[in-house]
């Protein structure tokens, strides 16, 4: 049987909520009272693939921006398996227990196909999700990175303007995510644990290139030894590094966040970080030039967008990229053809 | 006193040259029949910045391309000082003493400001220069990074028609160049010298992980012993690197260019690659991708550069970037305001 009074009833609310679709200036001013509603259907808005609602959520964000960037933001990465749920959950109660505002974003471009791999499964975090000065969303879904990670950055804004002075950003530290995550945020953790032959992920990856500190999670029981002597290891790898623009000697540290041990520790490491940076003039500076990164990305991206949704170009396209894969043709003369085209069209 | 009569003659030769300026199809049968000065003239031509030129250097390469894909294609790149032009005119001797006819290249797009600081000082390999089965040609000059690429990828074409089998790209370990010149070479090699602090350099600037060997150069005197004691540390540190696309393990080994020890050991080791790239199938898969990456790159470049060279745009970008670095506009709405205007002039 159909349950047709409850659909009818689920379609009536939805309708109302669309009929009630509050204005750009209604829906900022909720962000801007710190009302947490509001906040989620302002993020709803600019993550919509439907461009009519392009300009409202540009509206939102530019009536948003005057009262953001007055946060902390910090970049957490790792591989699977390392505990980011469990250190995010300890690391964001250790947070609000000390008077912040944390809001927990993610990129993840897996999560269109995964259904939401980092975050998604909110039971991980039962109780920063219950927690009233924490609040948590899932990555934006999208198929480019290019887009997931400025609807992340555009989030970090709202959430700004609601009040959150602490922004930790998630992602999944097995592609480029990390770089984008890295261009927008002031301190990058990388978490990691001890394993044979896994000390040297983050260099592989150069990741480890990118972090403000090393955290070896799961520094517990058993393992509480060979989380020290990975420890060692790092220091001593990250001692090798040249130092780095922001003058900042990143170290590696062992932590457990299931037996919430080292968790104050580290974010005594990014406060002191963060006098350091801001005493220096690296802190401002760091979020101009991220800004200026962005820009520029952005207008990259709509160029390239545009040219790979011209269907005529799209078709022209793979008949050639097939003869340069052959070698028929050098790659240089092909491109140029396909521009050609492009441009007469 | 001017001296009119040398200048009259030069300018004569000059013009002489100009006026018979061969065709496209007899610049490239001359480059066909091994003949040098057809292949400096051609190399000269793709390298013009003048738009005139683009369609005969096109023809050439075209013409050109049939016969090329027929050599090893090494990269090899070291910060300054690690003895790059020693290495390259032992090991360039070496390969011409074995019957190996040898093209040297480089790819250095700071050779505008320093007039070449790669390969311009041809006095540094003064054996290699007068030999007959090798060809040295410096950097292309050009203001970015993807314009110098891409000219020397189209040099490699040209001189593997010419008959040259070994290619050896040089580049300077400082930059982004080495990752350009990694995507168009079959074997990538990093030069390093024994040096405090300095064993972990490849692995800061994501290097190390490009390398197919690690050759760690001024392995003599007193030096021997810190170079044995960094080959060690070094091929520790590959061997925690997860293992290649290609199935190769990567590995460090000694030389002594400037008494020529350990080059024809270099060699082997590229020998042995190339066998195993060639037997598994990586070889060929790796040429095919690397044309299609310089075809989707080309693409892009040229995408910008239409976008980048229009003056009004230009002008117009000065002003938006200014208030996306003070804050004013998010980065987001200041791309797509400069993108409207863009497409609509």
């Amino acid at each position: 049987m159909q349950p047709e009074s409850i659909n009818a009833a689920s379609a009536g609310y939805i309708a109302g909520l669309r009929k009630n679709a509050p204005s750009a200036k209604a829906l900022a001013q909720g962000v801007l009272n710190g009302d947490i509603t509001a906040l989620s259907r302002a993020i709803t808005l600019i993550e919509s693939a439907n461009p009519n609602h392009f300009e409202k959520a540009a509206e939102v964000i530019a009536q948003c921006l005057p009262h953001a960037n007055k946060s902390v933001r910090i970049g957490i990465t790792g591989v699977p398996g390392v505990g980011k749920s469990t250190f995010i959950e300890a690391f964001g109660k250790y947070l609000t227990g000390i008077g912040k505002k944390v809001a927990v974003l993610a990129v993840d471009p897996s999560s269109t196909v995964s259904h939401g791999s980092i975050l998604g499964d909110k039971t991980r975090m039962e109780e920063l999700v219950k927690d009233k000065n924490a609040y948590i969303r899932p990555s934006a879904s999208g198929e480019t990175l290019g887009g997931v990670a400025q609807k992340t950055r555009e989030s970090v804004i709202l959430c700004e303007a609601c009040g959150f002075d602490t922004i930790l950003i998630e992602t999944v530290g097995v592609g480029q995510s990390e770089t984008a995550v890295h261009s927008m945020v002031d301190f990058f953790l990388l978490l990691q644990i001890a394993g044979a032959g896994d000390e040297l992920q983050g260099i592989k990856r150069g990741i480890m290139e990118m972090a403000d500190l090393v955290v070896i999670n799961k520094a517990d029981g058993d393992n509480t030894h060979k989380a020290n002597f990975t420890k060692t290891e790092l220091n001593r790898a990250l001692h090798y590094f040249p130092p780095k623009a922001s003058g900042w000697q990143p170290k590696a540290m062992t932590c457990s966040a299931v037996n919430r041990i080292g968790i104050s520790e580290t974010w005594q490491q990014i406060e002191r970080y963060i006098n350091h940076a801001k005493n220096n003039g690296y802190f401002e500076m760091c979020r101009h030039k991220q800004n200026t990164y962005w820009f520029t990305e952005t207008i990259h991206q709509l160029l390239l967008n545009r040219f790979y949704s011209n269907s005529e170009t799209a078709s022209h396209l793979e008949t050639v990229k097939k003869a340069v894969q052959n070698g028929e043709i050098s790659p240089f003369a092909a491109a140029s053809i396909v521009l050609k085209k492009y441009f007469s069209s």
